[in-house]
């Protein structure tokens, strides 16, 4: 049976000594976010993780979401863990006070994502998507549907759905088909099919509120034509209860690889009451309110479930016995060696371990870019943490979610064969981990959002937002005694910068060599950005040292140790794939479909 | 409903172009081997496996197989696939006609393992375990045991297991506790635990095969004390027919990630009747005979996926509508373009076809070989066949694997979310092509097997057999037509001597260095093994062109562009495995285990 600790001392390393949690303090509306608070609020998330929904994932992937004549039925226990997860205030724990949410920084939300997704994947879909609701309406809905509908969706007492993807249209929303038509009461008669609903339907909480893209009667064609609408499964009564049953009705469930226990819907849409979110057409907009904190969210995922397979296969390796190590017996009183003797399960753990903690500091840097869009004072700060988060963003969502899954990976290859056996829990961790790839923007598509929207918006702006401070970085510790990392972390980001500059020259002139390069440059682009925080995190590993560590000496080590390995074992992936990008698109694009 | 079609257009080219045929046919035995009858098994292996195995792919998944009271069901419709297949006298393929075998070449053997493995990998394995007991019993079987068992594992009526895994021993086969005890008359009486038993109990066939690895009382400790012992479920009668069941049965079924139509059986051997294969305390000679084969056959499997996984990603890509592509909409009439014009999409179909059609070419290479180590007249040349293979061998079945998961991925992706749902079949092939990593020694062990024993072989003697011919064909190529792909070779190829010189002066003072580098190392030798029989591949098809090639021109042309694609954007992935191999094991080896 797996197990899981939430990585506490890891993740406190990076609020408190890395990011410094008094930034997070200095800003307006978080004077109350004392590192004591924190700690208390990260020790009852860990509670909540470890004991209520960890102990749910497994049963949750082996008897699953079902359906039967529209009614979604969860897996056991997780009605009761629902109530307790929203008894803790977690659904609201970032958001508007002025609805119920507890205010709390966004950097501590993307810390509630991480733990959720190492324990329970299928089951942080619901309270996910249920904020991803939220967020489109808080920015966009009118004051009625605000007030109808966000204290529910923040105390969690209703549910909510993003409903985008029809069976001919995911990627391209333009061709949707569903159709709003004015009912002439101010609200609208929606109509149409939905698939890939996540939660689109459950027994969890007692109404379900639908986002649902759908086209006016005179909508404009393609994307510049969608509006947002809002689609409840019961029309909430005067004193808000569900009421009259809404025509909208869950048809069918998907099989799927993994996140069994997400009932991930098909919908059917007939005449179904709703309003719109925002000005018609004009959907997209708010959609993509939801869609930016969900790609965050989806690379949380990958996180999440390389933290937990890596629990799992170091506390395996540690007690498998299997062979000796190179060197000579280091257990001789007993049969073997530990598997932990060997390089190359070494090297596997190291790989997990490096990204796990790398990726970390990352993800919880760019939660507080976020909390600075929210809450800084000055606009021109506001504006460089949004431009940083908006170039970071597609970086996240696919590098974690591709290095997450092959991190599973490594997981179940430490275990061996007993890897591959459901019961020992780590194939779990890659079917679950695989669809993070894919929804939200498969990662082709996050990668064309890097090459072909972030790297020329604003002549280069977003791109110098990061750029700047990596120079800067790699300049700083060029002489000291991380000279080394910064040298290696230099080479990685020269190889960045080439890729970039070819990007650009040769994407002006032809489209598809962008496209063509654009995998791989997101790719070194992730390797580049979690490198920059292992320098970081060694400098403060190293002062800690210089300082002296007392027990925690082995700890700074650890840290020291592990960004060595990511720059040099792990960052040079970099040279290989600048070679690739630089060979060009041209057998790529040159055969014809009947050539393949 | 994923579709599959034997490639048998790539499949000839390699045997009859690139290969060519008429080298097996100077084989002595192998006289009667023309082209037409290349091509007559070939389209038989086709149509079985097309009609007959692959129709059975998603049921066999869905179903799986199943035990109760000790008894194995195998998914409906396997039986009755099996006695096609022993019909069309398939087990015996390659065997000895003096047991009833076709005698046929290994090489078209190793065809029919990718066709079986694309179309039904659990159905495979039956036979394929088979063939491994046929294999160490034609070679170390006693005239008694051969009489009594060849000519029924030959045609397919008995089936046969390889029984190594033990609950505490799996790489580690020193440690087993399997006990055989003479029983007086020559026979011995088998007791012990083994787990992990591919087809240890099933409904295929009357009787069954064991393969026993256990120890007898006077044995050595470690591998040294090893004996591999006969074990059948039902003791022969004198006229051949299964007879007295014998103490072993089936006391589980595992649970898998994959290959559910494959019983993974925990075998209980209770004082069950057995005979010595080989001589006492020498089993692992004989059982690395199964070993062998079984590790090309795994590689086999990762291609093998990756096949059926590309065709079916290949359709889906022309079919499926969405965007535009980059340059202008390709298909105005149509509300979208068919995704296989967007660069990301087309780059991963490339990857996965270079992949498949070099690697096959590969594998038909070594198959090759082995035809020659059984069969040529000149002892040096079948000295020098048998460094190859064996110097391919861990290359072959962790590279083809590795990729082929991959590969499995890639095609998994081109659907989107679709490649997440059950229905469309692809999720199965990555689920199933997952165990190929791990069993038959993980890829882990192939890598300490290339650099801990085949490098350092014979003073390098094995090592040489593959870097002697590549550098002459890179000389060759190095001026003509194909320069700038020989350049590019040749460039991944200094990166394989610049590692194995590493690895050899390194791992001299340190053989954790070497196990440190050993994985990289192994996949930088499988992208120029594969490099290689692309540049032999493109130097057939522009002779081809040259020649005018007329309706096959686009055939060959695909070719030539795939070839450069392996060349310059996957080979290029050497560059960095050279850098991480550098970089040494210093922070691969620095943590205490209790400071992961």
């Amino acid at each position: 049976m797996p197990a899981y600790r939430a990585p506490l001392d890891d993740i406190r390393f990076v609020l408190h000594d890395v990011l410094g949690t008094e930034q997070l303090r200095a800003l307006p509306g978080y004077e109350e976010v004392t590192p004591d608070l924190v700690d208390t609020v990260l020790d009852g998330m860990a509670q909540v993780c470890e004991e209520v929904l960890f102990p749910l994932n497994q049963v949750g992937d082996q008897v699953g979401s079902t359906v039967a004549d529209g009614v979604v039925t969860t897996p056991p226990g997780f009605k009761e863990a629902y109530a307790t997860f929203c008894e803790a205030g977690f659904p609201g724990l970032s958001c508007d006070p002025a609805y119920g949410g507890q205010g709390l920084p966004l950097t501590l939300r993307a810390v509630l994502d991480e733990m959720v997704c190492s324990t329970n994947l299928s089951f942080g879909m619901f309270p996910g998507l249920t904020y991803g609701a939220y967020e489109a309406l808080h920015a966009y809905g009118s004051d009625e549907l605000k007030d109808a509908y966000l204290a529910k969706l923040v105390s969690g007492e209703w549910a909510g759905t993003m409903c985008l993807t029809e069976p001919h249209a995911g990627t391209d929303l333009g061709i949707i088909t569903t159709k709003a038509v004015p009912a002439g009461d101010g609200a609208y008669h929606v109509t149409g099919s939905k698939i890939f609903i996540t939660a689109g339907e459950h027994d969890l909480t007692p109404n379900i509120v639908h986002l649902v893209l759908a086209k006016l009667p005179d909508a404009p064609p393609g994307t510049k034509g969608i509006s947002l609408l809002l689609v409840p499964k019961y029309l909430p009564t005067e004193d808000g209860r569900p009421g009259t049953r809404n025509g909208v009705t869950c048809v069918g469930v998907e099989h799927k690889m993994g996140i069994k226990a997400s009932p991930t819907c098909q919908l059917q849409f007939d005449n179904a009451k709703g309003w719109l979110v925002g000005e018609p057409h004009k959907g997209l907009r708010a959609m993509f309110i939801m869609m930016n904190g969900a790609r965050l969210n989806v690379g949380m995922q990958g996180l999440g479930l390389s933290v937990t397979s890596y629990q799992n296969a170091l506390q395996y390796a540690k007690d498998r016995l299997q062979m000796r190590a190179l060197k000579g017996a280091a257990r001789p009183d007993q049969p073997a060696d530990p598997i932990i003797v060997h390089p190359d399960v070494r090297r596997g753990l190291m790989t997990m371990k490096s990204f796990n903690e790398g990726a970390r500091a990352l993800a919880y840097h760019v939660g507080m870019e976020m909390d600075v869009i929210l809450h800084h004072p000055d606009p021109a700060r506001r504006q460089e943490a949004e431009d940083l988060v908006a170039l970071l963003t597609p970086v996240v969502k696919a590098f974690f979610t591709d290095v997450g899954f092959e991190s599973a990976n490594i997981g179940l290859q430490t275990y061996g064969g007993h890897g591959y056996i459901r019961e020992y829990g780590m194939e779990q961790y890659v079917r679950d981990s695989r669809i993070a790839q894919i929804y939200e923007g498969t990662n082709g598509v996050q990668a064309m959002d890097l090459v072909g929207r972030k790297l020329p918006a604003e002549m280069g702006r977003l791109l110098r937002r990061f750029f700047q401070p990596t120079h800067e970085l790699i300049e700083r510790e060029s002489q000291g005694d991380l000279k080394d990392l910064a040298e290696a972390l230099g080479q990685g980001f020269r190889r960045l910068q080439q890729g970039t500059q070819l990007i650009l020259a040769k994407g002006m002139r032809d489209p598809n060599e962008a496209g063509a390069a654009a995998s791989e440059y997101l790719r070194i682009f992730g390797l580049v950005a979690v490198g920059a925080m292992w320098l970081r995190m060694a400098r403060v590993a190293q002062d800690k040292l210089a300082a002296g560590a007392g027990p925690k000496e082995a700890f700074y080590r650890s840290k020291v140790v592990t960004a060595k390995f990511w720059m040099t074992r792990i960052l040079p992936q970099a040279h290989g794939l600048m070679a690739s990008i630089a060979a060009g698109g041209e057998t790529i694009m040159a055969l014809e479909p009947d050539a393949f």
